[in-house]
């Protein structure tokens, strides 16, 4: 199950100025939900029915008063392992997660995810969200 | 014959935010008219004349209260295989055929078809379509 | 000799949209012409002095009630194929001959040629011409 | 079901040498077996099972007597669209039926499947087969 | 835990002729073992302390009489999901499980792992191992 | 520690013209902060506690008065060396240090990092700050 | 109608050492044959029906007592422009004009042909031809 | 010494229509000044204290009544060959020779040079300058 | 200075096989040395003069008992950090250092270094030498 | 004129071993032969005849007693700069001197030429000559 109160702020050292911060990782892996439903995998039997997903994630911030320390950030994907989510969710829980956490002045996420049945998914939401023109 | 009644949806789990979903394939594939006649080709002498097409089709979107669900995505894509159909037509009829399901804020079809003759096409259709400027 | 006269159109299935077509080749060759005089090589003596150029075509346009029909387009190519013209007029000659063919809501030209005396050259033009800005 | 019948040959012009022609096309496609009962596909209800797979195909072969016509290797190739038939045998069966067509005097064919499951399969076989040392 | 149990072959439908199959998946990832002790990772705390690899394995071999299912493949490469594994036993024991279950002519595991503290490791076994030269 | 000392000048030879020059190096290399403070490193043993950064920094900026020297520039960065410093705070010191020395009409760096944990970041700092929107 | 009598030599500056020259243009170009008959193309009809060929040529050899002189290969090439014929034919009759004419201690010629159909031809002649193995 | 009176136009062809050229040569090479002061190397000795600077020049331009002839283009490149200047000097000074020359619409000279001292440099300058926004 | 008294060994765990082991970083960095003397840069003047060098090493191998531990390996890469050494002695000295402590069956070690004046170089040692042939 | 007296040798530090050095410049010029005539370019007159030619140039050895020092081979390559020279000469030239100087126990000099007139020229030279065979 995914797990926000991992994360951990620093204090930004130049809160003064709108810069922009990039951290991608192709390394997170999370379970095809089981009959969609989320869920933590426990043993091997459902791991067989929720089939890993993996994806390269990009998230994209100006920070505020805080950036988000690395290593927490780190630990907070991993948590997505074992746990069944769909990739909407997932990218968008990762938004929500972060903005509440590190409190930034602006935030994309984007989840690509690997070919399932020949379809490749990416999946892009951002904080505040894009005006509707 | 393209058969849109195989697509499903699900619900928008983020449906109060305007977010991007990609889905890509490089495994289309569709037959080229014979004498300019759509049809389902039945037997290998029909295929001798309307040649095989082969395309990467991409789908840009904002989900409004649903999301299409992409192994019904799949089997559509694959309701093309045995149809004879020209480019211009296929990524437009996906992209009303989506519209018409999915009902999204917005959507965008490329299909990006192998070289024919020494001659590459790639075919961009939007809905809403672009304001004429 | 370019001819115009090959390019045929078929109806556009989707004129109620704009929508984007792009077409490309790798294969246009053309001569360059010999003392800058436009004409058509007969022999392997011309030839020896109008020496061959060899660009990537790529053509953009939105269609109106008319699309350019692939085959005929492809013909219409091979007529540069013996031809003494050079990179700026052969851009602009193809951008006139489709438009006044195929008369689109725009359409854009792009002509990428290989190196000549270490110099690459890239020739672009539209219709209508962009604004003076 | 491929159709061996539809291949055809022409007098190799330069028998008298040892030389080498390489063919490829990334448009092979066929439908992974139903039950693992090799079938031709003759409605959309069987497509659902059997689901479609894509693969490059490469040729490598020396020629003796006569090469193969490229025309009739491409509906060759169209014919397994519509066939049920594993990758093992895909590959296994192009050789036989090429070798038994054209008599080479020696021929390799590659076939490189299109991921299925996270898993890329490529097959390689020989005629005649490489010495077991 | 590695689950060799998982694995099931097919019939190789060519035993007769020596050919070769790849199979490649990028997906592949296991835990780093904590404090040396192989060991399934049942809940989160666990993870912390056995951080995540993750590697491309490529498989090439010449079947005998079996070939390897591809989704019995599958299972059994995810059962090492939860499992901490150094890289050198992980390899040497995907070869071992598969040439126990096999049976092949001959066989070649690599795995590809990502950047850990800056090292990239490939770690590459065959069975029957290279003659020492 | 950074010396902007080191940083020289020279007059820009077109300076009534807005032109815009990038300076891009992947040398760039720093330490990760012992304990989050920021000091040179001066054993070894300070090195194993304050593991290297390596990125590639580009800097982009249109001059006025001054142009920044390439080989000044050069020591510059080298004086990062040994230097224990985040990411978000060598980033922005960069842009700070050059400002002050060379006084550009606006200028940009970017820090490119090479993946530490699975996670690369790229950091972003312009002067003047992007209006916020 | 390839000219070899256009080649022409220059003595090899160091013919007491054996040393390779590799020599490519993606610049060749000559005519499908129109009937099977090889011809040269007068004007625009025989053109529709003997549709352009376009290749890479890569020619690698250690020369003898003579060198190829560049600018006299240019013109051999170019002289395939209008003329009908076979992939096959092609890349052996280049080989043979060479090695009649520059007489060098071994040569090869690839020609590397654009796809056509959905297959791509390569075809690979050397002299002396490989020892059958 | 640059020497621009090499330059030569010729009548552009569709001077009522704004279309873009782009002209790039990865052939460019200069020297490096000897203590800040441009002049020739006309020996050896000067080229060992200013060494080579390598370069791609690409020039964009929408030209008016002329267009800038190649072959004269070349030759203008050449005379920096022994010509010590500095990268800035050189890119702005391509643009002052071109626009007295050429007198275009617009034009865009970019330098992109070699990397030196671990640092690369591109330089862009245009004419009208853009704006001060 | 470099200190082979980091590097650790752990047990083979499949030693009655040769299989390969390779590891790559990127992020190697040494000096070059000043005045040809090897020695530990203390201060930023001695960096002046001996500036840094930046290479990728790639390290191949067959373990025998033992093989190197990454951690321990990832800290003497660190060691060369400050020392002034030349490409030719940086590579054969890991060599040796790494032979001495892991007692492979053969090693291979690869330098590619980053451009120096135009130059790139690539040293290449192995252990065993190679037969001289 | 090429000057081999500008080379220079510093001591193999690990001559008991064969190892191998690969050095590359993409940064050679010289200049096309005017008339078939190597000499020196003194005025512009010269090089509009003499046109300037680029290549990459690749050294690969097996030092013996003594290395080539890489200072003093950049000026040996820029010794080429304003000199006359066919491809075939530059690169047997570069290695007679290189052999002469150095002494390796084997060398290999790869010259890769930019195009001209659509042709692309690799040239590669090995002393010891290899055996013809």
């Amino acid at each position: 199950m995914p797990k926000p109160e991992l994360l951990e702020n620093f204090p930004n050292p130049y809160a003064d100025r709108d810069y922009e911060i990039v951290i991608e990782t192709n390394e997170f892996t999370s379970l095809c939900p089981l009959g969609g439903i989320e869920s933590d995998a426990t043993d091997l039997d459902l791991l067989k029915g929720g089939a890993p997903d993996f994806a390269t994630i990009r998230l994209t911030y100006v920070p505020d008063v805080n950036c988000v320390e690395l290593k927490s950030l780190k630990l907070y994907f991993w948590s997505f392992r074992n746990d069944g989510i769909f990739y909407e969710r997932a990218v968008n829980r990762i938004l929500d997660d972060l903005v509440a956490k590190v409190n930034p002045r602006r935030m994309t996420v984007v989840g690509d995810f690997n070919v399932r049945g020949g379809l490749k998914s990416v999946i892009t939401a951002s904080w505040p969200p894009p005006a509707r023109g």
